[in-house]
């Protein structure tokens, strides 16, 4: 059996029903931690399961941000500073990273409630979470503010950090040596097993499997 | 050991070796089949990698289309027609949704070619893959042009279908049960295998975990 709404039952649904269904139903989405520094000082961290790739050549990525999310220092701080990190969320921390979410007290930050370290590199401004195995850090580049009042924040990679052990001759990644983490809808977290890895198809030939 | 690189050695990286990098190591990331039919009536079908949530009420969806995408079509197909479908990729058609990013002769529609069946729902005018256990139909909204070209396609979900065997009481969908795919890179393909699900973390109190 299968269930269909269409555009009015999905607008009859209860809201939280609909935020929960509609968040998941998408898929397996990329977890990180978004590291930011006010201009007083204080270290904000923030989870996000909306980075996009937008392009490798110079490397730029992008995020979703929400018009109310409790994540909005996270859009002052990129502001005022014009720099951020995406650090990967891996097995071993991701109800830690769930805590992020979490309303804290002002004054207190979210690296030190949820067991996260800050760490400075290459003289980067913003800080990195150190118990994270690829860290990017990225300046702003430019934000498009979409129908229903979210953006999207488009940031140029100045830094990134992989663990060698992950990284193959050609530029692959193991995601599975990294313990990456996807996330479904808002509240569950995967490791990936990797079902294959594929040459591009030419028509006519047999699909190449790659190492 | 770790590897570092800064903004300039990114762009003295070998272009293939750069693209596999920054591709993969953002992450797991979604898996989708777009399919568009042209004015002439000629079916298109095209893998994505780039879908994001926008937000759930009304529910509109995101994806990144590149400038020299082989998946152009899409592009033109979408601002002629208004239209297009989104359907997840599952474990079983995984390679078959691989080769619809080969390059097919004029005239030959990815959908017959790997294996995948059109089929029209509700009287919605885009093609929805049978094969897919996840199926939108959707309206184009809005696009942005980005800094690189690469353009963000914002579209609001008119119709969704989703199997009874995947659905929560609350809304929850398992990722598992669908056999939904998550896609690493260009080339790689990954299950799920759920670590956990939360409640809204409340500072001071045990995080909830959730069935």
């Amino acid at each position: 059996m299968e269930h269909h709404w269409d555009a009015k039952r999905l607008t009859e649904l209860p809201g939280r029903y609909r935020a929960t269904l509609i968040n998941k139903v998408a898929g397996y989405k990329t977890a990180h931690l978004l590291g930011t520094k006010a201009a007083d000082g204080s270290e904000n961290l923030a989870l996000f399961n909306s980075v996009v790739h937008i392009g490798a050549n110079p490397p730029y990525l992008g995020f979703i941000l929400r018009p109310t999310t409790v994540a909005r220092h996270t859009y002052d701080n990129i502001m005022a500073t014009g720099v951020y990190t995406l650090n990967a969320v891996s097995a071993p921390y991701h109800k830690n990273a769930h805590c992020t979410s979490g309303k804290f007290p002002k004054g207190v930050s979210e690296f030190g409630a949820c067991g996260f370290s800050p760490v400075y590199r290459e003289g980067f401004a913003a800080p990195f979470v150190a118990e994270s195995r690829v860290q990017f850090g990225l300046t702003f580049v430019e934000e498009h503010l979409l129908c229903n009042d979210t953006r999207l924040v488009v940031g140029r990679v100045e830094h990134l950090f992989v663990p060698e052990a992950a990284l193959g001759p050609d530029g692959d990644v193991d995601l599975e040596v990294l313990e990456s983490v996807a996330i479904g809808g808002l509240d569950s977290y995967y490791t990936g097993t990797k079902l294959g890895r594929y040459g591009y198809y030419r028509p006519g030939e047999a699909l190449e499997e790659l190492p």
